[in-house]
């Protein structure tokens, strides 16, 4: 606990805002505390922003801030970036990286476009690159994923990576509320911001699976190997039948191990609204926070959960990492290999195995259900459950079928061709199922 | 992906139980992945066991077995103690830190106990001391504890940390079934021992309060300073009570900051049942599965989920302590230092605060509710709802109270005037609230 002899570690902050405010705020608080945990003092050397006299969350000393990114990325000796989006982050970074000065990043969006790139530099210069505030805010999950399950093999993440989105699909269980009233209640809440397309789209959680199944596997992948679906088709009659099935709806960003048809070993990412059984740990998340599930092959099923975002609990992340990298310096020993590279490319999302529940309006008369039966049968999907619902889903009778796990490509097939079918009126919806 | 030049590292690995042989295991049929991830073969050198012909839950090369543990601990790189107990595991341990060799353990009672020397020991030696089975199984917590959050302050950790006393919990609750079932359930299902006292008495977790406590306040604590309280008492009425209030009964270890009535900063832990709110994540925890809740203060709330014990998952585990230090030793670099001590000592848990659930059996009589309060009153503990139900907890009229938050101390002055108080028939039962 005593001060120690090594130079203060000059810390550059690019950019102020939410999250930025509460690292400057963490660094000149707990400055003694974390000199200790480090064994050299933490010194914020400056906080690049593009309007030093904007009002902040927290307000550090007036002649931190400066709009010379440039020149404080050049004296640092680690650089938290917090300015979110490719430019000018991405050449920031960059030009820390070539120097060999490390990197602390919450950027997601640049991880999953340009990840690869970035962590190629890291390796070639020996700087640290580190990103723990990039998916699921506070919640360590990088960490256990890359360190914890070292010795084990990961076969499948499933993530409620977009806070904003939960909020949307709880309030809509909770309340048997509209999607559309749902997310206004959002917006209002500030858990949703004016433009919520990134959002719900699905677009957020799909950068967060690429980084999550980049960890997990060791293999680089970018956002537009992930598919996307978002939540701004589920209605409250989703909701509804999911319900009465014993489900709950959550946008799930999941990663797996899979074997396609051919015999090729392989990765599918892909984000899409999932009914969880509401045993489930993952259905138990509510409001706005995050999990992420993980299944290895010998820890079996474990969760991490916390909140997803936030300026404190993301500084916390940030500090986590810094903290680490600080240690490294102080202490020497070389920077963190990046995890092997294994063989595992990412593979079409036709060949995930997956259960669905399908929900038809039919026609009300005898032979419909033997009908819709021989449809599954035909494409070797079989049926798990199958239920009739009068005056649900609409005019007509309503079926609702769960299958067993099949390939997704024969259920596209199964549902393209009840489409075709005279005796069914509408599919009225098709929900992925997992966890089952 | 290449094989290195680095010479094999040389594993130890002491016990061949149901851990030690998943351990043999993995270390077998995973040694190229290991090699590649470790920068060297990891070659199990052999494994210490009592009686080398015994029948195994997977069966090493024969020739690996021995009775000769020193002689294996000497020539080791890694040693790996999975037997268990205190004794010859402290010993061999020992042997094997005096002479810089690291170890790995998943032995909570040994840490719980003589931690303290051990880790001196290895801060002296500079040997790594990883212990991340010794907690919660398969659930990555002590890293995030001592890494993720090295940037933060820890204000509280509760944990489900024993599966056994969850599974029984948890099928009162679900089924209505007495204590005396469930536990006569969970022997027949193997998730309770012959002999249950270490788990339905508290002592087992409190054993994991100490560990977790250690971590997150960066103290040593050791078992006899942690307040315990097992689930023997629990009835199908305590449970009936609870779930009419909206809580579920859980069997929590808590370790806490707080500071005493004379200002001294410290830490309080303690095991007993405990009330946690129905939509709490802990209250989700269910069967024999295990969960740790970390409150921080810049990360808000997290939780670790997943199983807290079994052969796979320990070894899970086990493994990733074994690849991190295995990756130090062919890397370079210096051991990791412990947590530096905090001044956190262990207060009494009189000190704790928390709100109760009071269950009285009182005349049927006016007056009666008055004079209840005024004893809450009297003691400056305020009342969050009292209600009297009939029927309820035996004869008479019952009133069922759950205090706002308090110190133990003064809800302990409040039921012992209860009890004294001549309209009370009966305080049927005492229960802690957390997580409100």
């Amino acid at each position: 606990m005593t001060t120690t002899a090594h130079a203060p570690l000059r810390v550059a902050l690019l950019g102020g805002g939410t999250v930025g405010s509460q690292v400057a705020r963490i660094l000149t608080e707990d400055a003694a505390v974390l000199r200790d945990r480090v064994g050299a003092p933490l010194e914020l050397a400056g906080i690049a922003v593009r309007t030093p006299d904007a009002p902040r969350d927290w307000q550090a000393d007036p002649a931190l801030y400066t709009t010379d990114a440039e020149t404080l990325v050049d004296g640092a000796d680690v650089v938290i970036e917090l300015m979110g989006g490719i430019e000018p982050a991405r050449t920031l970074i960059r030009r820390a990286l070539e120097a060999g000065i490390a990197v602390v990043t919450g950027n997601k969006a640049l991880l999953a476009q340009h990840g690869e790139e970035l962590y190629d530099l890291a390796s070639r210069t020996g700087a640290q690159l580190s990103f723990e505030a990039a998916v699921a805010g506070a919640i360590p999950i990088l960490r256990p994923l890359r360190d914890s399950l070292a010795g084990d093999r990961v076969t499948r993440v499933m993530g409620i990576a977009n806070g904003t989105t939960n909020f949307i699909l709880d309030r809509m269980d909770t309340e048997g509320a509209s999607f559309e009233d749902a997310l206004a209640e959002a917006q209002r809440l500030g858990y949703a911001e004016a433009d919520p397309s990134a959002d719900v789209g699905g677009d957020d959680a799909a950068a967060k699976a690429a980084i999550l199944a980049t960890l997990a596997f060791g293999t680089s992948y970018t956002l537009d190997q992930v598919s996307v679906e978002g939540i701004t088709g589920i209605t409250a009659a989703d909701n509804e039948a999911a319900t009465e099935a014993g489900y709950a709806i959550k946008l799930l960003a999941i990663a797996e191990r899979v074997t396609a048809e051919d015999g090729t070993a392989g990765a599918i990412l892909r984000v899409h609204p999932t009914l969880v059984p509401r045993q489930h740990p993952l259905a138990s998340v509510h409001g706005a926070f995050n999990a992420v599930f993980v299944e290895a092959e010998n820890a079996g099923e474990l969760m991490f959960y916390g909140p997803g975002a936030g300026g404190a609990p993301t500084a916390s992340a940030v500090m986590g990492d810094t903290v680490a990298i600080a240690q490294r310096i102080v202490r020497g020993g070389p920077a963190r290999l990046r995890t092997p590279v294994a063989a595992l490319p990412a593979l079409a999302p036709a060949e995930a195995h997956t259960s669905c529940l399908v929900v038809l309006r039919v026609a009300d008369q005898p032979g419909v259900l033997r009908r819709v039966a021989a449809v599954f049968e035909d494409h070797g999907v079989s049926i798990e459950t199958l239920r009739q619902v009068q005056g649900a889903d609409g005019p007509g009778a309503s079926l609702r079928v769960i299958t067993h796990r099949a390939r997704q490509r024969d259920l596209d097939a199964v549902v393209a061709a009840l489409g075709a079918l005279d005796v069914v009126h509408d599919v009225v919806s098709v929900l992925r199922v997992e966890g089952n």
